[in-house]
Parts: structure tokens; C-alpha cells; sequence
């Protein structure tokens, strides 16, 4: 197996910048979409032969250097007691959105194994079918983003109903981070015991949030999650969008490997977190619609930005977007690896 | 007339901290509820009588310290040449997005007093009900944030058709961007000329693009319309969210305020602004749904972390919702009047 996106997690030398990409499985492959014309998205994450294709799709076809277990940050809201579905083009849907101290103390903590027993098959079988080829990557929402989701019902634009709930209520608040902390912890330590040889934690909202917020409602939470987590040896990124003011208090509730989006360059944003952590990052996934020749000078530009120094894993800064092309795909991770600024690490 | 708002964008130091509120004049409050009711949000902003009306409207039941023309960032779309209308709770919708050059090339550039006249007129009615009152405050969209909605033909999560556009076709991109500058530019120097005694320019969407990219794309551009504006002598405020890695690009572009969002400290926003620029912000609307203890926390946060200094403009870091509490906006105006933190500047 080749395992340079673990040695980039762990700062080590690689012969060439690893690569994958966030949502490398999905509607922009046609193979994904031929299957979703006979299966929901649901129907997909809880049948593992299924799930197992689809996350194994772009592995056969675009030369990545991880494989991500395809499922949805959102799967531990039903076992929790907030079941949810997907609405034809608009997102999830919570059923029964979470609102008060009551609905919080509703909710119920599981056991992964009981629960999301069909994501941790998934992985099993996964480990199967990948065995030399690359490392997988396990999965999971991150406290805050969850309890927005379960506070908005569903996607938001301000996350006012959410931000409503913890200014109000800071103490059921508080109680709801700590029962989604738990989840997400069982959750990922069983997902790694299930044969994830790498955690992601997507707190794909929290830039939404200020420095103070994030410090007095988020970081705890999420540290005790991270701290935990990391306990295992696995590495873990942790991952956000609209970060850049939260960049070092992100750092400071921990992971191996922090992810940073396009709004900064790369450098910049590195040497906040530090050079004792890897970062991933940072192309946008909307300039995979440019042409070639611009594709390759952006993604030319971030690996020139952090040449000479081991722990970069070339990502975008968010998820591939349904409409893209997949040959850039394909073209962006050929280029990332045949391109030479970043083979010999001089400030190991 | 009180003159502490135009006080506070000249730095000049003032009795209490100015305040307005962006869309201080809107949903939120049942005045303007009950005239949406019988008038499209069209109508009111084309009727001089109705605009004028709910511009006055929050000057009359809360203490603000300017009034803001009651209008929207798409008018100016019409006399170019691309319709739009709002559909119900979807946002704008533009009859025909501008995605190709022969699109770009039939966008007219076109006379205010011809295209907007409206507008202009509301100004001067305006003049005349607030004189002795207090400032009026005009506005207009920033060329990225009205391509945006031009090429996207609406709101946007990731702008992904725009930055295709911006990508692919950079001249046409350049073009376009040029048209959107000098009708800004011609607008806002006629609102000045009909009685505007300040301007707004809202970059509102800006945030979504690297600092790279804004530097080559819009920059320049922004540069021009500011530049020009200044030149009038009334202060121009210069805004955008998600900006925490732009401010200083922003500020060079212009500005005699620069708006800052919740997402940082704002004395950490202004010093990488330079203090040689005044200051608006930067309260999260949503906070506006906290208990009032919460509230007055936060806004005597904002308050004594830029104690001392002249040259801030108390206001939201976005608009104010919909669903938000009347009273709560009350109390917020009064309170910033009445804490006595900034009353006397040490730093002049």
C-alpha cells in the first residue's frame, strides 16, 4: 500500500504530495449518479455493498491517495432519536428539530456498533477490497455543525435559530455539545477499530462563529472529542470552512492535520496553525471549473507556496460541487503528483 | 441635525458612539409588514412616496443615528438591461443570466437621473422630511456582488458559475466588472448629488473569494469606484462578510469606513485596517435574539474593546433578520448612546 497521505499527516517526507478530494465520491462521477437513479442517498449509506462501490468509485478511476468511507456527517441523528431525509434538491430535513432543554435531553447517546453498524461494516469490507492500494479515511460531523443542523432543521444561510439556542440556552446547549461530543467520539474510535486508518472531523459551519463564540460554545467540546481521538494513534484533520479568524483556536482543540480553505494562502495560513501540525488544503472547488492551463497554475501556486516542507496534503477547501468535470479531476491529481516543487523536503 | 455619524466616519471624536443598522428599515418591523402587504418589495422601492416612508420608518421608533435610503443593490440591473424580480422566498431572480461575452457586451451603461430616477427622487424628498433629523445614508452594490447575481441569476452558495466565468473568460470578466464600476461610480455620485450625505458600498459576497483572486479580479475595479466617490468628500463605507482575510486589500481599494463582521474582535480588525480609517460594526444580527442581558454583554464588548479611539460607527457585521425582536433593536440603539465608554477619547 502506498502510504504517503499518512506520512504527510505525520510530517514525514513523501516521495510526492499526497492527494484527495473532499466528496471525491458523488454526483459529479456518472458512475455515482447511475446508482442513485435506483437507491436514495439513505438507501447508499446503509447498504454497505453499496456504500463500499461508491466509495471505492473514485479510487478505480482518479489516482487519489486515500480513499474517504462514503456516508453522511448527518447518520447519528437517527440513532440519537432525530431522524431526517433527504428533500429532492433542498437537503436534509430533520423531522423533529431540537429546540428545547426537553428535546436535548431526549436525545439519546448509542453504541456505534448498535446504531451505525452498517457504516462500521462498510469500513470492514472496505479494508477488504483496498488492502494495498491506499489508506482509508473514516468520517464524522463535528458537534457544532450537527447541533446546527439539528437546531435549523435542516441546511441555514445564518444560523440564527442555532446561535438563538446557545445564547438562551447556554446550559441545554452545553448539554446537547456534550451528548453530540459523546456520539462523535464513540463514533470515530469505532470507525478507526473498524479498520479507519485516518479521521476526518467536519465542522463545515463553525465559520459562522467569532473567535469568542467559538472559544466559550465549540472548542471544549470538540477538544475532548479530538484529544480523545488521537489517543488511538490514527491521525485526524480537522476541517472547517470560513475559518481564517479561527484558525489557531482550532488548532488549540487539537488534530493532526488542520484543514484550510482557499480565502488564504496556504503559508500564510500554516504558519498560524504551525509547523508542528500538517495542513490540508486549499484549492477551490469552484476553480475546478476553469480551464486546464488555470487549474494547473492555481494548483501549481499552492504547491510552490509550501514546497520544502513535509505535511502538506493537497486537498480543496470544500467539497467537489456536483457540476464539475471529472477529467480535471482526474488531470488535477495526475498534476499534483508528477509535479516536482515539493519532491525533496529541505526543512524537514 | 445630530452629526455623530458623520462625525464618526471622519474620525472626528463624538458625545456617544454613533448607531445604525443595516436593513434597519425591512421585515422586521410591523410598519413595514403592513405596507408589503398591499406593494411588491418592486413597488415600494420605485414609488418614491412608499421608499420614502419606510426609510423613515425605523428613524421615527428607534434612535438611530442616520437614516439609510430605503432601495435594493439590484435596481441598477434593470436600466442595464437585465430584468429581475423577487420571487417569493427565494431571493432575486434574474430573467436572464449574463454567462458570454455578447451577454456582457449588451449591458448598458446608462444615465441615473434617466435609469434611476426614482431613486434620486427619493433622496431629495427624503432631504427634505429628515433635515434637522438626521444624515441620510445612500448606497449601491459592488461590481463583484452585482456579477454575481447578474452570471449566478441569484443568490449562490459556492458563486461557482461566477468564478467559472471569472476564470474562463477574464476579459469579458474585466468588462463586465468595468460596466458595474462606472454605473456605480455615476450612481452614487448622483445620490451625493440628490442629498446623500454618505454612501454604502455593499461588496456583501466578496468574502468568497481568495485574497488572490481579489486582488486580480475585483480590486481594481473597486478601486476606481472609490476613488471617485471620495473625491465628493462625503464618507463612503466600504462593506463586505467573510472578509477577515481581505481587510486589508479592501482598505486599500478605498474607503473612508471600512465594515467589519463578528467574526473577529473588532479592534483586531481595525488594526490590520490601520487606524487611519473609521470603523463599522460589528454586532452578529443573530446575537439580536439573545436575552437582553446577552445583548447588552456583547454590545458593551464591541464598545469598550475600541474605547478611546474616534472613528467607529456602531452597526451589525450583516443585515438585520427578519424574525428579529423590534424591541431588542430598541434597546440596542439606546443602549450604545447610553454607555459611557467611549464618551471621552483619549486618542484623538
Amino acid at each position: 500500500m502506498h502510504d504517503r497521505f499518512l506520512r504527510a499527516c505525520r510530517r514525514e517526507p513523501v516521495d510526492v504530495t499526497p492527494v484527495w478530494f473532499m466528496r471525491q465520491a458523488g454526483r459529479y462521477m456518472p458512475e455515482y449518479r447511475a446508482l442513485r437513479a435506483r437507491y436514495s442517498m439513505l438507501e447508499l449509506c446503509r447498504t454497505p455493498e453499496l456504500a463500499v462501490q461508491v466509495t471505492l468509485q473514485p479510487v478505480r478511476s482518479i489516482a487519489v491517495d486515500a480513499a474517504i468511507l462514503f456516508a453522511d456527517i448527518l447518520l447519528p441523528l437517527e440513532p440519537m432519536g432525530a431522524p431526517f431525509d433527504f428533500a429532492k434538491g433542498e437537503g436534509p430535513v430533520i423531522f423533529e428539530p431540537v429546540r428545547s432543554v426537553e428535546a436535548v435531553e431526549r436525545l439519546r447517546v448509542f453504541e456505534p456498533e448498535e446504531g451505525l453498524g452498517y457504516v462500521l461494516e462498510t469500513l470492514r469490507l472496505l479494508r477488504g477490497e483496498l488492502e494495498g492500494r491506499c489508506p482509508l479515511i473514516g468520517f464524522a460531523g463535528a458537534p457544532f455543525t450537527l447541533a446546527s443542523y439539528l437546531i435549523e432543521g435542516g441546511k441555514s444561510s445564518h444560523f440564527e435559530k442555532t446561535k438563538l439556542f446557545m445564547y438562551s440556552e447556554p446550559a441545554a446547549w452545553h448539554a446537547l455539545l456534550e451528548k453530540l461530543s459523546e456520539v462523535t467520539r464513540r463514533y470515530l474510535r469505532a470507525q478507526i477499530t473498524a479498520g479507519a486508518q485516518a479521521v476526518q472531523l467536519f465542522d463545515s459551519w463553525v465559520g459562522q462563529l467569532s473567535v469568542d463564540d467559538y472559544r466559550t460554545y465549540v472548542q471544549p467540546h470538540v477538544k475532548g472529542v479530538l484529544e480523545d481521538v488521537e489517543r488511538t494513534g490514527v491521525p485526524v484533520i480537522h476541517f472547517g470552512t470560513g475559518t481564517a479568524t479561527l484558525l489557531e483556536s482550532m488548532r488549540d482543540a487539537g488534530g493532526t492535520v488542520i484543514g484550510v480553505d482557499w480565502r488564504e494562502p496556504l503559508s500564510a495560513a500554516w504558519k498560524r496553525i504551525g509547523h508542528d501540525r500538517a495542513v490540508q488544503g486549499n484549492f477551490d472547488p469552484c476553480a475546478l471549473f476553469a480551464p486546464w492551463p488555470t487549474v494547473e497554475s492555481r494548483a501549481k501556486a499552492i504547491l510552490d507556496d509550501v514546497a520544502g516542507r513535509p505535511g502538506h496534503v493537497f486537498n480543496l477547501g470544500h467539497g467537489i460541487l456536483p457540476t464539475t468535470p471529472v477529467d480535471t479531476v482526474k488531470r488535477l491529481a495526475d498534476f499534483v503528483h508528477s509535479y516536482a516543487g515539493q519532491r525533496e523536503p529541505s526543512e524537514p
